[in-house]
């Protein structure tokens, strides 16, 4: 951590915001000057020792964003508090008022544009109004499904359909992720959560979104599916045990079409004991191509480094809000 | 080809070229208005005719780019004349005193900062006093061994080392470039021509410093290795037949190291009978990434592909000479 520096304030430390911490605190490029989050446990500790930095940063945790923001000026804020919009609006409001710019990992804001374009608007005018950038992103949202089909695109031409493949194999990811899928629970307890809305990626929608208006295609026909994944054997993972029949995951898939019969289609399973983990981009066109990412990129530590190199990207963009289809590529910082 | 639309000047109708204005021609956006060569065997003709488009465009071929620029007046000019910057920097100069934005293949312009400094600052200042854009763009250089890693680094933080692996099959590659590459003659001939500077794919060196500049590391030792691929049995293309002992092609690679230790590597095969063409990136980081492109981004459609698609981006981007780093991503035309 340099002592000049971009200033960055951490606003949230679930694991994730956390891990961006300690990202940041190891760029001497970028300067860590505030940490806010709601938790009891977490106020009024160092922030280094609340991230498990290894050494503390001479900063206390704080619930009151107005008055860390206010207090150490930040020139962009690392956000990581919750996922849906409407929910982090008022956060991301205060910020934008403090006159800082804003990396989220809310998957909402990865593209808002399409399915909350009131709250779009709204934060694009105030955001420049401001001068400041706000931007979501993330693996998925804000790369493997929508960035980077649309990177890929370059190099095709007439393209009739877009299909992104992305499988993870939950056994090697956190706990929660786990029980975000409801790997352990029944087929029927599933079907519950999935009719509360409370199963499912969140953010789908938005990189099909964001893949759409890339290629300036119009969707008139979304559909978003939604199954679980059945264990076919016992899987045993350091967090949850999945009884064969039990849940492993869950499989979502979104799909879009044009009135021209383009189509497409991102296919997400995430699952205790998935095989073959990957990411895969296919487009068909005249010329078109295929991309593949073995193994997958990892969601968490790889969220985290998306992140942490975005806080060059949205301090160099011009005012507004943007999304990741709208700034040159965000890079690996040194 | 629209009435309206963006107008478009194709300057050079050689293979690429040629396959370009059919690309364009075929997009409901763009409108073609113009077309330059100096062969004497296209002057005058229609430049459909040409190009093989297949119908008339009422346009003739005309050597005078000046003529052609002013009665024209172009927004975009899609220029594939030549590889090497000086050798094009008089068409360059022409079409931005023209006003017009300009998309090239030449390699060199690719990424010209480093070994080109004073042609790309000279170039840049023109194009801003004039109020266009400048890019160079293609395959390679411009996509696949630099855009891509650079664009794969956001996921990766701690890089160690880039490494960018492109296999090419030049059994299905065009004439031109099997005898490009050597195919057919002798391990004599091929060490006289590399000797002239006759041998070797142009804009491994500009990738690789786009690539570096990318991830703001300076270089300091630099090099670039040219050997021939013997052919180990007889290979017959439609073009030539290749004895056992005779080259085959070219494995060419460039390499960078900081002072830091960090590395690029760019390791380019091109032969006849190559096995397993593909693309592939590595970074070594914390986390790192492999991104794989089973067979590869072919060269030829998708460089014709990618330079008519970044018509539209460099419309749009700020005046200046830019490269594929500093654009948001090119995608995809309807």
């Amino acid at each position: 951590m340099s002592e000049s520096g971009i200033r960055v304030v951490h606003y949230g430390l679930g694991p994730i915001g956390a891990a961006a911490l300690r990202m940041v605190a190891d760029r001497t490029d970028l300067r860590i000057v505030g940490a806010i989050d709601v938790d009891p446990a977490k106020i009024g500790r160092d922030a280094g020792e609340v991230a498990a930095l290894g050494r503390n940063l001479g900063l206390a945790v704080a619930a009151d964003a107005a008055h860390v923001l206010a207090e150490s000026r930040p020139d962009v804020v690392v956000h990581c508090t919750a996922s849906f919009l409407p929910d982090v609006m008022p956060q991301l409001r205060a910020i934008i008022a403090a006159g800082a710019n804003i990396v989220s990992t809310c998957e909402e804001l990865a593209y808002p544009w399409t399915r909350q374009p009131a709250l779009a608007g709204e934060l694009d005018a105030l955001a420049r109004d401001r001068g400041v950038t706000v931007l979501g992103t993330g693996v998925n949202p804000g790369f493997v499904m929508d960035l980077l089909p649309l990177v890929l695109s370059a190099v095709t031409s007439r393209v009739r359909s877009v299909r992104v493949t992305r499988v993870v194999d939950a056994a090697h990811r956190r706990g929660p992720l786990q029980r975000k899928i409801g790997a352990g629970i029944t087929s029927e307890e599933f079907a519950q959560k999935a009719a509360g809305g409370r199963m499912g990626h969140i953010g789908l929608a938005e990189s099909l979104h964001m893949l759409a208006a890339g290629l300036g295609w119009e969707l008139e026909d979304v559909t978003d599916t939604l199954e679980p994944v059945l264990a076919g054997q016992q899987i045993t993972t350091p967090h949850v045990t999945v009884q064969p029949g039990q849940v492993a995951g869950i499989h979502q898939v979104a799909r879009g079409r044009t009135a021209g019969g383009q189509t497409v289609e991102l296919d997400l399973s995430m699952y205790v004991g998935a095989p073959n983990p990957r990411d895969e981009v296919r487009i068909d066109g005249d010329p078109g191509a295929h991309l593949l990412i073995p193994g997958g990129v990892f969601g968490d530590s790889a969220t985290v480094a998306i992140v942490a190199n975005a806080v060059l990207a949205v301090q160099a963009a011009p005012p507004g809000l943007r999304t990741m289809r709208d700034l040159p590529p965000v890079v690996a910082g040194s």
